[in-house]
């Protein structure tokens, strides 16, 4: 990597010829394929940007001007360019995040990955520029994908508003996002994809005018009678322009020359102008550009050459969900699917081969993934939305509002609940138990293991008059944790061996074989604990109460924020009854979360069995007199 | 009104003539004029509707045919031409709501008022509508405003996506939602609007080609070079069809002809197609029409020949509010305002008026009134979004994603705070305090009067790191509650009296003098009572665990969902701090709220002095091994 290597910075690009360009994207192109077959990472989108980083950090001035990527997993490029080339621990702990990242570099601003907020973030850095007179640029690059997100569409109608604030958007058009880019927008894109350019055509159509004087003036004139100008007649960039936004393009996204003029020329604008780049998604990569799903948008460790994974996964929560449906889809027609954008990734792959018609992708579209599903549900079908766990946040007043005000059965399956770790912040779906708490009539179900996500979900599916949720974890299910007893609606997990037990220990979802593990590190203390799996974790069960009463000391444990999640429910369930058993919970503090594997941010939280134990021994100690050493929980403050 | 009170339900209007229905449209703004000037209302998007409305239910059938609004509030001549014409408690307890509602007709389906979710609706109707071979008809009416929406953004993709699915879609366009709609959207209306309408443009063009055969024929070529089709070129309606909605129109709104042959040429289409209606908000009103800020968009009782209101109220929270922004942008310049569509409600129009480049209106689009905040406080400036609590449910991934992760200093107010009530289920601002709770960093402030809000806003600007909250109630703000002394950052309301005292009570904003009355009840059984106003509720203040080891029972009382509110959040620093006093929250139960006054809805759900001081003094009994009556609280469960 003779040219790599040597850039230390974006300026380091300034004194490179055009051909040193090139062979710099073939460097930066060889590089990601076997750094990131070594970690795993978000590969395709990288391969694809690798001309259009260059060249944007040729023409802008980062860290003064802003440059802004959505999603930030295209990033990869940005950050070889930025000063950070040593990817050996990618998305691991201590190493480089796989997304923009303050913390890592002054040229990153956004760490957010949800998509479509980037225009959003853009307009507020343009309008602050304007306000405090600096003369900065901002340039945002969004995916075609993003742009089917509803903030996205709310942002280009307010920079279109001020045709004097300057703000560059780079829409990186690959034709996918995570998979083929869907809807009306996906069309329109493509339809300016095959036209020759605004430039070119205007040309040519006022050559025609110019060689006819006679009718060039009358229907010039007829053209004119609609009162919009000449040139949004016959200028076929649509919709764009239509809002008030200067259009270029489309530009050939591996061609850093074309890529460096339609840059400076809408650096040079002074207004709202959207740079409209064709990018090769796996760009280079042979096996991504044979896999027509995805085309490698994420990948983990992969032979270099092949493409082929090196370890192959066993069953995981994902595809015993995925196959249950096409089961479900089989023996009740009513049953249809939503995804947004996410087919594969949320295992409804199967379900779409199966019954074509039956499954929606609504785009990267969480708020209309819900109501649509609202609508759905009142047009007499049952809807099962499947999306990751952090993602339905992006649907919380749809879930409230729509679904659950108007009583529809609507059933949300939450993928990736929990720590999910590499992806850092903002993947961990560590809100849905808390937020969805406060939704009128709404069922939430965390199965501990496969069998219980079959069941949950076939529970969840008869629900006719409220939304269900089904929530379960990242990665690979564990073994089968049978029940050894019923109490109410709950699993008892593990009976207390005596008549006078000490702690209830309140199990959620895939944690239950740490709590049958705390349960037997107390009973080493000689503390006896039943461990209940409630299964259905809203409403609280009416067994609960009752049961609390019958021990000294309850104890929950979750996957989830420790703010408003179960264990509040629980506590709130308990007061509710006139139960004042102490209660202690245990969950993800109210802090975001770097980095790192789920083990490693489980062991640094102290959600581990060993700790918990500590803490609960130390508890019992307390009541009993003994004042053994106890440590504090971390607080719900922050 | 002779016409008016012989429609029982829409198939009534099929046989009158033109000139009836003219009559009957003259006879329904009478009618909205005099019924809405006694109980208050949303009067100007009625007056604006009642042709369309008429036109609609002329040519569609419903129930089969579902006719859905958004938002709801333009919905009054729907329920007067389906039975529903006995306005006199419009809003109020028993009376008609303000908004469609399933209880009141099966003519109604969408009873959400939060704007631009209608196409989703539909989206979702028409597929079920389709997979299950039905042949039926929906037909969406949208505001201009609402078009804004990131939700309708997502919806039009979706909707587009498939040709073959019927959908007619009603852009109900009066130029204004609350204000003059803004943004690009806006401006390609206004476009739209003055064009010839296309079918009249396309044949006058052709005329001219016809006229001109040489050159028509190159030029035609050179059109069709770009590979679009010729119609393309020259029709005006540009974004919508660019996404591949067929577009009809502008039609006259006021016009039953014109709307009834645009109409019924939409139903028959087979496919999505948009219906562009422009109306005129408050039509025929004089008093409205004169009113160029927001049309009379919604009023409260006024003289129906002036338009004047019949009782003004006292200062409110929200001019408060708007008044210290005023003096707060004077003295500080990085101080910037965010409305989203709603300058006037939110109180930020002296604001607007003092620095007109400082303040922001984003559109129906908390989302990006949101992450725009996030661009702005990282470009130096402090923004202030001033929304509508329960509309900023619908930016909890931003907070939470864009400005909490980001540690931006964004501060937001959240007006109409707690029970609102006569708005109904949607517009009670009762999840604030629970959703939020979640968000790492974020503090949020209940001021209990207005000197509070003046204290706790300046208080929350200082902040340069997290998102900052201030949120109080609806209307009218009560006399100032003076503080007796301070306990940590906590307003000390009453002492006890006693160095034993019985019960610590944690009062929460506008629900202080409440408070202070329940302490009395209490006194008068014997039992002392602290009460303490936290002022920042999030997070529990430290000095809370130690205070309340004083008391024998922990009381919270707050207007917002019980469900992981401020009750839910001491009890757990009080957990967290190993400290087992007794708790009882008292709040607002886990059910969406009917339509009522705001002392309706509370003495109805039990959030009353007495009904408080009872079950507080049977706690307290209870404890005493006195074991009087106790109510059970209404539990969390739902």
């Amino acid at each position: 990597m003779p040219l790599l290597t040597r850039i230390r910075g974006p300026r380091d690009l300034d004194r490179l010829s055009l051909e040193q360009l090139d062979q710099l994207a073939e460097e930066i192109r060889t590089f990601l394929v076997e750094a990131v077959s070594k970690t795993g990472g978000h590969l395709g989108p990288n391969l694809g940007v690798v001309e259009l980083t260059i060249a944007l950090h040729r023409v802008f001035e980062s860290p003064n001007d802003k440059v802004l990527w959505d999603t930030g997993h295209q990033s990869y490029v940005h950050k070889l360019l930025t000063g950070r080339q040593d990817f050996s621990k990618l998305k691991m702990k201590g190493g480089l995040s796989g997304y923009p990242s303050q913390a890592e570099s002054e040229h990153d601003i956004i760490e957010n990955s949800h998509a479509s907020t980037v225009l959003g973030w853009a307009d507020g850095l343009a309008k602050a520029n304007q306000l405090r007179k600096r003369g900065d640029h901002v340039v945002a690059v969004i995916g075609d994908g993003a742009l089917t997100g509803g903030m996205a569409w709310e942002a280009l109608n307010n920079i279109a508003d001020a045709k004097d604030r300057p703000l560059v958007i780079v829409v990186n058009d690959n034709e996918r996002s995570y998979a083929p880019t869907i809807g009306g927008l996906a069309n329109h894109l493509a339809t300016l994809r095959t036209t020759e350019g605004y430039e070119r055509f205007l040309a040519r159509t006022k050559e025609v005018l110019e060689r006819t004087p006679v009718v060039g003036k009358p229907l010039f004139d007829t053209l004119h009678g609609a009162k919009k100008g000449f040139k949004d007649f016959i200028a076929p960039q649509g919709m764009f322009e239509d809002l008030g936004l200067k259009y270029v393009g489309p530009i050939d996204g591996h061609d850093i020359e074309a890529l460096e003029s339609a840059l400076a020329r809408a650096k040079r604008f002074g207004g709202p102008v959207i740079v409209h780049c064709l990018t090769e998604k796996g760009r280079g990569y042979q096996p991504a550009l044979l896999d027509e799903a995805d085309r490698f948008h994420a990948v983990g460790k992969i032979h270099p050459d092949t493409g082929l994974p090196i370890a192959s996964s066993g069953a995981d929560w994902t595809s015993v969900f995925g196959e249950e449906m096409v089961k479900l889809g089989m023996e009740r027609k009513d049953i249809v699917a939503i995804t947004a954008a996410m087919l594969q990734p949320v295992g409804l792959e199967k379900f779409a081969k199966a019954f074509p018609e039956r499954v929606f992708d609504v785009g990267i579209a969480e708020q209309h993934g819900a109501v649509s599903a609202a609508g759905l549900a009142t047009g007499g079908l049952h809807p099962v939305f499947a999306v990751y766990a952090t993602f339905l946040n992006r649907a919380f007043d749809q879930v409230l509002m729509d679904v659950a005000l108007h009583k529809c059965g609507v059933t949300f399956v939450l993928d990736r609940a929990g720590i999910t770790g590499t992806d850092g912040a903002s993947h961990n779906g560590m809100w849905d138990m808390s937020i969805l708490q406060v939704v009128p009539g709404l069922r939430l179900a965390a199965p501990r293991d496969a069998d219980q996500v079959r069941a949950q979900l076939r529970e969840a599916v008869e629900v006719k008059d409220a939304p269900t949720v089904v929530r379960f974890s990242k990665g690979a299910v564990g073994p089968a944790v049978p029940a050894v007893g019923r109490i109410g609606g709950m699993d008892v997990l593990r009976e207390p061996g005596t008549d006078t037990p000490d702690v209830l220990l309140v199990s959620v979802g895939a944690l239950a074989p740490m709590c049958l593990e705390i349960a037997d590190l107390l009973d080493k203390q000689g503390i006896s604990a039943t461990v209940v799996d409630p299964r259905w974790v809203k409403p609280v069960d009416e067994a609960m109460a009752p049961l609390a009463e019958q021990h000294r000391v309850v104890v929950t444990v979750e996957d989830n924020s420790r703010v408003g999640g179960v264990g509040s429910a629980v506590a709130q369930a308990l007061r509710d009854a006139g139960v004042d058993v102490p209660l202690r919970d245990f969950g993800i503090p109210p802090r975001f979360l770097d980095h790192a594997s789920r083990a490693e941010v489980m062991a640094e939280i102290g959600l581990t069995a060993p700790d918990i134990a500590r803490q609960v021994t130390g508890l019992v100690s307390k009541l009993d007199g003994r004042f053994d050493q106890v440590d504090s929980v971390e607080p719900a403050r922050d």
